[in-house]
C-alpha cells in the first residue's frame, strides 16, 4: 500500500514553511493547480484564489514570509483514492509581531498522479483577525 | 444500497430551519451528540458548542428563529460508512434585516445507527460578520 498524496504534501508545504525548503512541493502540485484559501485579503495578501503551479509557489513563500507553523493537529481526516478532506488545528507564529496564534482550517483536497490538483481551504476568520489584532473587534447581538 | 446518513440528516436540517418542523430530525440525533460551529458567540449566540440531543434541538430553534436557508450547493463532499465532511455555499436570508447574506460553512460529521454522533463546523466568519453588519471593518495590513 503506497502513502496517499496528502502526507507528503502536507510535509512540503510545512517544510517549505518553515524551512523555505519549496523543491519538495514544486514536484507534488500539478502545473495547473487551482487555489483558495479564503478570507479577508486586505489583511491577509497571502490568502484568495491562485491559479497554476508558479502562483502557489510563490503564495507559499509569502505565508513563509509571515507565519511559522509550531504544532498541528489533524482533529478530523476523510481520505479517497485521490482526494482527501481534513479539519487541523495550527498553533503557529506570526513572525513581524513574534506573537502565537492558533486557528482551524478545513480543507478540501484533490489529487491526480500525486500531485495537488485543487484545495479549498475555510478558517475561522473572524477569530484569526481578532488575534492577529491583539484586541477584540466590538460587535452587536445578532440573534432574536 | 441505503442512503447515506447525511442525506436524511442534512434534508431534516433544512426543514426544521425552513419550517419549524424538528420533528424529523429529532429521530436522527444521538442522544449524546456533539456539536460545534465555530465563530464569534457574542454576535451570532447560536454559534459554539453544545452537548447532548435537547441543546442541539434547541440551538437549531434559535437558528430558525435568525435565518432562513434559500438554497446551497455541495462544493465538495466526501462520503465514508458512518462519517461526512462536505463544503457547502449557502444563500441565507437574516431575518430581522431581511438581508441576503451567502458563507461557505465547512463540515465534519460522524453517525452512528443512522443518528448524529458528532459534528464540527468552519465559517468563513470575518466575512459573514461583515454581510450581517452591512459594512466593512477596517483592517490593517499584516503581511510584509
Amino acid at each position: 500500500m503506497t502513502e496517499h498524496s496528502l502526507w507528503a504534501f502536507s510535509r512540503a508545504v510545512h517544510r517549505a514553511i518553515n524551512e523555505g525548503q519549496r523543491g519538495d512541493l514544486e514536484a507534488l502540485i500539478d502545473d495547473d493547480v487551482d487555489w483558495a484559501i479564503y478570507g479577508p485579503i486586505d489583511m491577509f495578501p497571502f490568502l484568495g484564489a491562485r491559479r497554476g503551479k508558479a502562483a502557489v509557489l510563490e503564495v507559499i513563500r509569502q505565508i513563509a514570509d509571515n507565519v511559522r507553523v509550531h504544532r498541528f493537529d489533524r482533529e478530523s481526516i476523510m481520505l479517497g483514492v485521490d482526494s482527501a478532506a481534513s479539519m487541523i488545528r495550527y498553533s503557529l507564529t506570526v513572525l513581524d509581531a513574534n506573537k502565537p496564534i492558533s486557528l482551524r482550517l478545513a480543507h478540501f483536497a484533490q489529487f491526480r498522479a500525486g500531485r495537488l490538483l485543487s484545495i479549498r481551504a475555510l478558517v475561522d476568520t473572524f477569530d484569526l483577525v481578532e488575534q492577529v489584532l491583539g484586541r477584540p473587534i466590538h460587535l452587536p447581538r445578532m440573534a432574536s
